[in-house]
């Protein structure tokens, strides 16, 4: 399996050196790399009861990332899924405990248990008060006496390093930190399996199943179960949790047990909120990465009945930016759409000369109808010719609808007009276009200064500049030529037009991606269309 | 592909409602589901420049879990990897901007682009004041002209954030998201594909390959390049970025793109600090998922030289969990490891009884070895005796060294030599019984009631209770009998391992996986050990 690590041996030293780095000095390592990887806290003076938990890593941010004030006062960090040694452990909590004494928080898991065991008695002997709790809240087996600790871990860390923080004395804070572990329960389900770094990744869990009850560790999941949507998912995980819990507000967390989604949890919290036992949950802790079993595509949920002490611990500030904070669950708050949505259409009011010219610009599209598709065909997909004749077809047919009396309407009318009427990006640009160009002109602005505006906007919007072949290469010299009458700027605009047949490197729109043996020779249909309507508005003109 | 989603057509619309459940009243959506998908600041008075930004969905936090003070007023989502509608930009512009305007921040692809910009235009005929930037960090072509707009968006949301929430003007704000825009660099690489809701997994990458220079919705990359590291990984990157920066102190932002491991974050955070170009990094942002494309196993690397005022920006504190800091880059702290990780030795002292009484029996083991393997091999691995043979063997090697005179340091000093020497769990269990027998007895206590502490030490760390088939239910009676003499501690000692036959589930151990048919009729070894044990000092004391 192919993963961003260089040798397997240096995985969780360089990993916790990269953690390191961007501790802003409130993180150190003990000296003891590679066989003792432990990090401390630096603001800290041994004063309060320090906090020590660890185990086998894989499961990061667990547990380095909550080292900071207000959770962990030191992480011992054991190898991918491997429990830390003795010596490792002893070496964290000589480093940081003192009068105050140490609580050591592990996880059910022999290794830790036995390790962290006897690392208590060794720092017990140089006269070190230290008290050891076990974490045992997997509900996967609820007849296994030795269930497994899993992401519930995490509420112990935070509520007991909040009393120790607060400055509580250590028969306290080990009394709160039992008190989780006896109220907390979870369960985990996963839709793959995860890859240890070195290991061929384990093909476990067929199409149209999932794992449930599957501890951090790529060990097998209780059971494989059908799974068909993240509403079923939860479900089951619910119908495990439900019997186990009382009455009473509850905090969950919501874990992430690697590579699910932000996506997934989002829906996975959502279902949570609407099950069954929704209306028990005051807080959740999450979604987020917590817990993990390296990039296992799973989630898990802890539950707990929270008194006000606990639910005041569970908010308590905390300096490790790895805890997603403990948010109140609530109704999802909706507020009306805005005014606006809907324009305002424009008192139409009439005006024979204007009608006459949009009329006959309008006719110049659907007579070239054919022509331009053909054009497009060349570097595109056909549909100009049709895209414009479809758009002034339906401006015909609005004819009667529209301010033809009034310019600055009439530019908003027909940009408005355009948006709805006309597909594809060209029909969002000659919107933005008009739109702009009706402002301009409300603010004033004669009709010539404020088209140009708009196709300023166009060519921010789009991208577009003089060049990219696309109308533009034609529009913009049209327009600079407007001021010197139709002829100059039918000049402008066919020069313009005819250039776009040698720009081989098309830079915006959809011809941008295609090749230069198919461009060469063929006019942008776009800006072919613009030299169509100056030549015949110059021809009008010509002959008026 | 499976994944924690229901109808593919719910996917966002059902992921928004699930954070703005925990939105904590700060956050709410306007009312325009399934086809307006708009995430608002409930906590917002217009009397500031509003930032809205948005795009498809499938990146996830970005954009809506990055809506909160100090960064975006409102988000516009679409579907996954669809730009939103007008009407959905445009409802989030109306819904949020008063009078000190709107600043539009767009990724640069061609939908968002166009989509924003007429929602703009459209803004704008109301008469709010609606500016709009562009962002296309991305270097992967040099030459394209149409970069992409990637991870080094969030930049421009924290920064305009910042100054937003001061309360700067909308040029001011537009002028420094510009800013950013025009300085930041940005490059991804991906060791997979991404798996769209609904859609196969494309299998595109192969093994020993990396696409470099992707973008954010499961385009390829620009190129495939050999993957053998995160280190060879990083270098490549950097030797894109590294041409498209100028001197002077920079921010990093390490962006996952969905799927890598903690682990390999913070590997690739260590080798991007420690690249050539490590020692303009001052500040990092992350690693942490930001700009995700969905699951894929990849990360990007944004560069940005930073000024004072820039500083500030990153550092100022915002609502949003997802954001995760703007920290100092530095050397790696290592502290020295702490005094008392090499046990002191204890004083070696003679005292013939002792001696005598210890080399009996460690002689009971040793005897014993071969019986308790084949006792072992019924439930376990078959190496108890072995052990425990080892164990009493290099016992009777260090009796030179024991301070046999003291029996505090004599039970501490067992308790060393069998964690030094014994293998496996019964090893470190031992080592704790002895260990915490020594504390006990330091203490003041009495040879019985310390070890009798050790016994509870052992349970409570190793789990085991008396009925769980283990050397508990031999050893906790004899001590229990000990007050009474030998005799009676050896006859309880031979019940408890007795009845340990009849025990058909053992609770703790190894023995715990093993089927009850297995252990049926044989006494659990390390029981059976105990009852030897007592059964030797009983006799001798008979003898005596």
């Amino acid at each position: 399996m192919k993963q961003f690590v260089n040798r397997k041996e240096n995985v969780v030293t360089e990993a916790l050196d990269g953690l390191l780095r961007t501790g802003a000095g409130r993180l150190a390592r003990l000296d003891g790399y590679p066989h003792i990887k432990v990090v401390v806290r630096t603001d800290w003076d041994k004063s309060k009861v320090a906090l020590v938990s660890g185990g086998g890593s894989g499961h990061e941010p667990a547990h380095a990332g909550f080292v900071g004030q207000g959770m962990l006062t030191a992480a011992v960090c054991g190898d991918v899924f491997a429990s830390p040694s003795v010596d490792a452990v002893l070496a964290g909590i000589l480093a940081v405990t003192g009068k105050a004494g140490c609580l050591l928080i592990v996880k059910n898991y022999t290794g830790d248990r036995l390790n962290f065991g006897l690392a208590a008695e060794r720092a017990r002997a140089f006269g070190h008060r230290v008290a050891m709790v076990v974490v045992d809240d997997d509900v996967a087996l609820p007849d296994l006496p030795q269930a497994r600790g899993v992401a519930g871990t995490l509420l112990v860390h935070k509520i007991a390093g909040a009393l120790a923080d607060q400055g509580e004395d250590l028969d306290t804070v080990a009394k709160a930190a039992q008190k989780v572990i006896d109220n907390v329960v979870s369960i985990g389900m996963s839709l793959d399996t995860c890859t240890v770094p070195g290991s061929p990744k384990e093909d476990r869990i067929g199409p149209g199943k999932a794992e449930l009850g599957l501890g951090i560790h790529g060990e097998a999941g209780v059971e494989q179960v059908p799974f068909s949507d993240a509403s079923g998912a939860m479900e089951m995980v619910i119908d495990r949790l439900a019997p186990q819990i009382g009455p009473g507000p509850h905090v969950a967390l919501l874990n992430n047990l690697g590579s699910a989604t932000g996506l997934e949890m989002s829906i996975l919290a959502e279902e949570l909120v609407r099950s069954r036992i929704g209306d028990q949950i005051r807080w959740l802790v999450g979604p987020a990465p917590m817990m993990t079993s390296l990039d296992m595509q799973g989630f898990s949920v802890s539950l707990m009945p929270v008194s006000h002490a606990e639910e005041a611990a569970l908010h308590a500030g905390v300096a490790p930016w790895a805890w997603p904070g403990c948010r109140s669950v609530g109704e999802v708050a909706v507020r009306p759409l805005p005014d606006g949505l809907t324009p305002i259409k424009p008192m139409p009011s009439a005006h024979p000369a204007t009608r006459d010219y949009l009329t006959r610009c309008c006719r110049v599209f659907i007579e070239s109808e054919a022509e331009l598709n053909a054009l497009d065909a060349k570097s595109g997909d056909g549909d100009t010719g049709s895209t414009l004749a479809t758009a002034a077809r339906a401006l015909l047919d609005a004819m009667d609808r529209l301010p033809l009396a009034d310019l600055t309407q009439l530019f908003r009318a027909i940009g408005l007009e355009l948006s709805q009427t006309m597909g594809g990006s060209s029909g969002v640009l000659l919107a933005i276009f008009f739109a702009a160009a009706g402002d301009a002109s409300a603010s004033g602005m004669d009709a010539i200064p404020a088209l140009k505006t708009g196709l300023d906007r166009v060519s921010q919007v789009g991208g577009a500049k003089p060049g990219d072949r696309t109308m533009v290469d034609a529009l913009k010299p049209a327009l600079d030529g407007l001021d010197a009458g139709y002829g100059e700027a039918a000049k402008a605009a066919r020069d313009g037009a005819d250039r776009t047949a040698k720009i081989l490197r098309a830079k915006a729109g959809r011809a941008s991606y295609v090749g230069e043996d198919k461009l060469a020779g063929h006019n942008d249909p776009g800006a072919e269309a613009v030299a169509r309507l100056f030549e015949m508005l110059a021809a009008a003109t010509a002959t008026a």
